[in-house]
């Protein structure tokens, strides 16, 4: 699956509704902009609304009038956050986009045991990047949500991302366990952690994918790294999912790939009851455009469920 | 500096010998041959001569019978490992460089109690990159041979890289320490240690450069990102110098920037008596010369001190 097959998944399915907390960043609109004409989701906007018409006029945001969109009126970035949640919950709406405040108000909203929108789960970070020279898209989890995950948390951070991405299109995704060397080494906990969720998808403790590692980055995406080096495995060079070793490890490699690789990325926190989308505000309207396609993707509409999916 | 004034440079200087052990594998001579051709260094290799004379015929290595290279019959990879090791501390070579045997071999030769280029101080790995979209190389410690480092060796670790770049023609080099945030957060060890390194370099701890972290690798990269993030930092954007929190998180970048940044890389082995080229066979020939001209440019010759270096 490439960024484009991605776009054509999405633009097939019925459209979502995306619940744009505080929207008052012309941001925000250049996305919902793009977003409508691809057709590919409604929003609703809250946010105090002489703000929000100010930051959609300076967008030069042509669908304020639109029946796609709906405008709720919130006096500030606590009630955004809560309505936009309340959307989601009152099935509004299916998918949370950060609109202009801090992420750590949005997640508080999300987390918060009354209200929010808590599954038990785990809150990760999907990644998902569009490089010039792969011809799949590789996402990497998780770069930015999870600090010091032990062994239980990354094996939910591997099912969290491995149920979006086969949502999104990939029926069996190939996880790679990053790490720093190939071989199970007892002075690298990464490669230990490595060799036991292995057995643990052996075993049925996590689902629908095929897990190996640990592997280095080049034996994870190529094909000619991993021969050279004799390994046998059906995840080498050809991975869809990195799971990487630490919040570091990843977020240094998502900003390399960003910065030197030439990537396009989109990326969203996963294991909520709703997709988040929490793109900062310097992201390019490409890479929101991406984050919200990921999202709207994950969502099982409810024409899908009574399909039986 | 770029790959081309770290060349310029390296020609300048008097020409070093780099002492190759075990150079029995053609790749070896590919590499010789274009280093002797630009002129930047003369050659021992020590192997058993059989197997060196066909690696060499079959790599077409024109060089055979020049002044400039040496040959020495050794039975097997220790006793070359040990020769070329005896060389350096014999003055008659000043660069020890990883022919065709397994890196833990040479290292061990190299750390040996009796014998070896023990200097007291920690071995470490300084990988150097040219890319296409950077004025100037990147260089990034350490993501090969220290697996988790401590604050201690994180000192040593930097202030090892800086003298081996700054040897090569950076004056004062900017370094970077690295995290997934920049602001200093108790939950995040690496923060901790970047606020102790900077201390230390403003106490005279670590010499010769200007440290600042935790720095993200997009701040310490781009300018335009540390602005967008109010950095007020003289390293920022412009890092000569990037210290990874992890070698997972070290080597992921590193192989990120060689697989989808069109990175071309050298690196080498520092804190020893001579600078160690270890690169792998499945390096390409401009890596090897890269990892050459570092390990060549750290030597400082004897005429340099002699004018006071």
């Amino acid at each position: 699956m490439n960024l484009e097959t991605l776009f054509q998944k999405v633009k097939k399915q019925p459209t979502e509704t995306v619940a744009v907390a505080h929207a008052v960043d012309p941001s925000v609109f250049l996305t919902a902009e793009r977003a409508i004409e691809e057709d590919i989701a409604s929003f609703i906007f809250t946010g105090p609304r002489e703000e929000m018409e100010k930051a959609a006029k300076k967008a030069g945001f042509s669908f304020r009038h639109d029946p796609r969109v709906q405008w709720i009126n919130t006096p500030d970035e606590n009630s955004s956050a809560n309505k936009a949640i309340e959307l989601i919950k009152e099935h509004h709406a299916s998918v949370l986009m950060k609109g202009m405040l801090p992420t750590a108000v949005l997640l508080k909203a999300v987390l918060k045991k009354e209200g929010g929108l808590r599954t038990g789960n785990i809150l990760s970070h999907v990644a998902g990047f569009s490089l010039p020279h792969r011809n799949k898209l590789l996402f990497i989890t998780d770069s930015a949500m999870n600090i010091s995950p032990d062994l239980t948390d990354k094996t939910a951070i591997v099912q969290n991302a491995v149920t979006a991405v086969k949502r999104m299109g990939v029926s069996k995704p190939k996880v790679a366990i990053l790490a720093a060397v190939e071989t199970v080494n007892t002075n690298m906990p990464a490669t230990l952690d490595a060799a036991s969720l292995v057995q643990m998808s052996k075993r049925g403790q996590i689902n629908d994918c095929v897990i190996d590692g640990p592997l280095g980055f080049d034996s994870a995406v190529s094909t000619e790294a991993a021969e050279q080096k004799n390994i046998q495995s059906s995840v080498a060079g050809q991975a869809d999912i990195l799971l990487v070793p630490s919040i570091e490890a990843g977020n240094i490699l998502y900003k390399s790939l960003t910065y030197f690789a030439g990537a396009t990325v989109g990326g969203l926190l996963v294991g909520a009851r709703a997709a988040v989308v929490v793109s900062s505000r310097s992201d390019s309207v490409d890479s929101k455009l991406f984050s919200l396609a990921m999202a709207i993707s994950t969502k099982i509409s409810k024409k899908s469920i009574t399909q039986g999916e």
